[in-house]
């Protein structure tokens, strides 16, 4: 293991911490609300007082590093963020129990955007902008962005490759171009132009600061709002322009970068985009035809369908509507969205398309092969061979996926809410997506867990968000082992 | 595909379920119920002639036979056993609609234990004998039947393999001894002397007819009972047999055999048995905290307690409680033994233990592949190395379970039935287990739903009981292809 690359990673995120959280201090000085702005300062001062203790601490650090370190190291990473950045609400008396303050922040920072405020209006300012913004910086990753920034790992690709595997989702993060650095900082560049587009749109028809924020929330495919009505309140305008960008935020990034090199003919010919807008067409159609009645005309009926779908594939989890007084098919179509999620290499979270696909593909050919087991049958994507490995590794995925989810469901049971509230919460947290169903739909929140619950959706947040390997690395005694 | 050798065996099968159903004949004409006689009398005429075309028409069959014929034979099998079984409970008038009579016979030979009867009191005992009799046949298998008792396959090792393999359950079924049939006559005579033996022990404290029908149901791991309350107002020692033999048949036969050859040590070793008691007592004693209030003392406690677990993870479906209300714990607990199911080579369904012990040992070992992908780590069950093949297809074979899963809620969403109504029915009629929660709860039943809500969960039963592929190798038209 090699602890001072680590110590040194950790300094960096903590100092990039202390810097992120800057606007928030500012905001609640203008703002005078002096506890909050204690908050905000006296945590980033030890975030940064922390960070540069461990960059000069861990100087000459050698940069070989490898698989099991790159895990650890993005697990303990988030897991640092989060509790740093929890402090400044606790502190601040925002979100006065510390547990739920966690709660929140790591709903923000993995983009899930569950929240146990019952009051969102009468956060400070400074608060929430510190949410929106966790939204932001951990919808696209922040070890990406630490790698777009500073060339931490010297010369060491390796050291880069680890840490976006880990922190990317999918069951396959492509290179966009050789070198790992460059295509950091293209994803940034294209996730800062996108969400500056999605504020533009916005800001004529919002305040500046709900512009602001909400476009942060787009796209980290968070879902924190500003007002407690989530966006049952702004224009349809505002309301089409925000479910449009979330599904931009869920397509794959390479998609964009695609799009910009002019090879619009790779765009279209990328089997996970087809069968994730194929999701958003289906999903809205059914949801329209089994929710006309509920509202005056198709229109209206058509525009909270697309919304929801759209806040729910992308599991960012704003709302328009309380779909939770929805018919039970649409619920049913809204939980299977939960599960599918966007696409791989999005900020969105769930299994992702290219899973689905895989799956799917891999379904087929079973059925296929007992029929006929001495045939040898390829699977392919974008009409590329996929490697068997990858096949096996997703399986396996999706076993790790469903013992989890189960276990999850067992254990915030003991509280006693409904069959369809845990259900429905696990699945919202461990897909990062947010409101549930019953009494964590999408008017409720998850203030009424026990302490205990919270933690363990706190862990399935984080697991959903990481893609479960990098947490579950941290439980295993052998990845701190030294050699 | 050799279609005559598939004609001579579905010859086989209808004059089997020919002779299967004059039992019942026989009590509808010592009850004096006319109507009923005349359903079972004349489906039992056109069975014996229809099987006996078949027979004379496919004379001369060659025996050569493949995996893909043994899939379909077994699905079809299934199938045609299902819609003739159904004919005399329509024609007989105890059930009026054709569906609902389908319904309840797939639910019979799938040994779920769903019912579309509101008032089972209501029906002629030729009925109750007939749906508790095609638990039984359903439990062991009715191909495995046909094997025991008549060698029609000839000398065709393949033949016989293949179906027995498509037919018994689990993810690796063992061959007791070297041959095919003589395993098919063993695990038989298993069968009826421990069926023998839960009758023996019934019949002291029940009507004979009662425990005849409930020792069949308990045998199969069905769950239809000859009374509305299932088995609630029975004695709790008749309960405490029924728990107890439940847990029996939800083990793996071959254990039994193990304990017949005096091999006790085999098994106290057996991995899976140890973790199938391990759940069972573990369920147990936390339903029993759970719900020590709601009953007057502890032990009343533990026996509602023993007998739910014992009947849910053994997928039976008996009940001598309204588990529908109970706590969030308990429920979430009884989902989770859906799920799991017994052992495989039981009459359980559900995943069975075997493949949860595979997964979980594959998911132990693929958080240390993660660290360290160098690493060849060889999964081991009972000190066995397991073939990587059966990990992968494992894996593959809960992600079609999962895909197959969440397509059918979907579907029987459109019913409008709450979400956990709908989850519930669908891992209650997967799993073979029967009642569900809420509107399927223990004290309700499944009458309400719509035909093609029916139908869904119909192929549900089936995929759950023969393990998915035979049943989705009938929709496969490769399958049908000559050669």
């Amino acid at each position: 293991m090699n602890y001072k690359m680590m110590g040194r990673f950790f300094g960096v995120i903590l100092c990039l911490e202390s810097i992120f959280m800057l606007p928030a201090f500012i905001i609640a000085l203008a703002d005078k609300t002096g506890r909050v702005a204690l908050g905000f300062g006296l945590t980033a001062l030890i975030c940064a007082l922390l960070g540069a203790l461990l960059l000069i601490l861990c100087r000459g650090a050698k940069s070989d590093f490898f698989a099991k370190e790159g895990l650890v190291c993005v697990g303990l990473s988030w897991i640092l963020l989060c509790l740093f950045g929890a402090l400044p609400l606790f502190i601040g008396d925002d979100i006065p129990s510390y547990i739920d303050a966690l709660f929140e922040m790591v709903s923000g920072f993995t983009t899930t955007g569950a929240s146990i405020c019952p009051n969102v209006e009468a956060l400070s300012r400074a608060t929430l902008y510190w949410r929106s913004f966790s939204h932001w910086i951990g919808g696209m990753g922040v070890l990406v962005f630490v790698m777009a920034l500073i060339p931490v790992g010297g010369k060491s690709e390796g050291f880069t490759m680890h840490l976006l595997r880990a922190e990317t989702t999918g069951p396959n993060s492509q290179k966009l171009v050789p070198r790992m650095r460059q295509t950091a900082i293209i994803l940034y560049l294209v996730y800062v132009a996108l969400t500056l587009l999605c504020f533009i749109f916005l800001v004529f028809d919002m305040p500046a600061f709900d512009a602001f924020c909400t476009s942060l929330g787009t796209a980290g495919t968070g879902g924190f709002g500003v007002r407690n009505d989530s966006l049952a309140s702004y224009s349809p305008y505002a309301q089409t322009v925000t479910a449009v960008f979330m599904i931009l935020f869920g397509v794959n990034f390479s998609i964009f970068y695609l799009i910009l090199l002019r090879n619009f003919l790779g765009v279209l010919r990328d089997e996970e985009l087809r069968l994730y807008l194929s999701i958003v067409g289906g999903a809205t159609l059914l949801i329209t035809l089994n929710i006309r009645t509920l509202y005056g005309t198709l229109g209206e009926a058509l525009r909270h369908a697309f919304f929801q779908v759209s806040s729910i594939i992308t599991t960012t989890g704003f709302a328009t509507a309380d779909f939770d007084l929805w018919p039970s098919f649409s619920k049913a179509i809204l939980i299977f969205l939960m599960i599918v999620g966007g696409c791989a290499g999005s900020t969105a979270g769930g299994l992702k398309c290219a899973r689905l696909l895989l799956l799917s593909k891999s379904f087929i050919r079973n059925i296929g092969r007992v029929q006929n087991p001495q045939k040898v049958a390829v699977i392919r994507i974008n009409k590329k061979p996929v490697d068997e490995k990858l096949v096996t590794a997703t399986s396996a995925y999706l076993c790790a996926y469903l013992l989890i989810a189960l276990v999850s469901f067992l254990l915030i049971s003991i509280d006693g809410f409904s069959v369809t509230t845990n259900i429905s919460s696990v699945l919202a947290c461990f897909n990062n997506v947010g409101p549930g169903l019953e009494a964590v739909g999408p008017t409720r929140n998850y203030s009424a867990f026990s302490d205990f619950s919270k933690v363990v959706l706190i862990l399935d947040m984080l697991a959903g968000r990481l893609e479960i390997f990098p947490i579950l690395a941290l439980f295993s005694t052998k990845a701190f082992r030294r050699g």
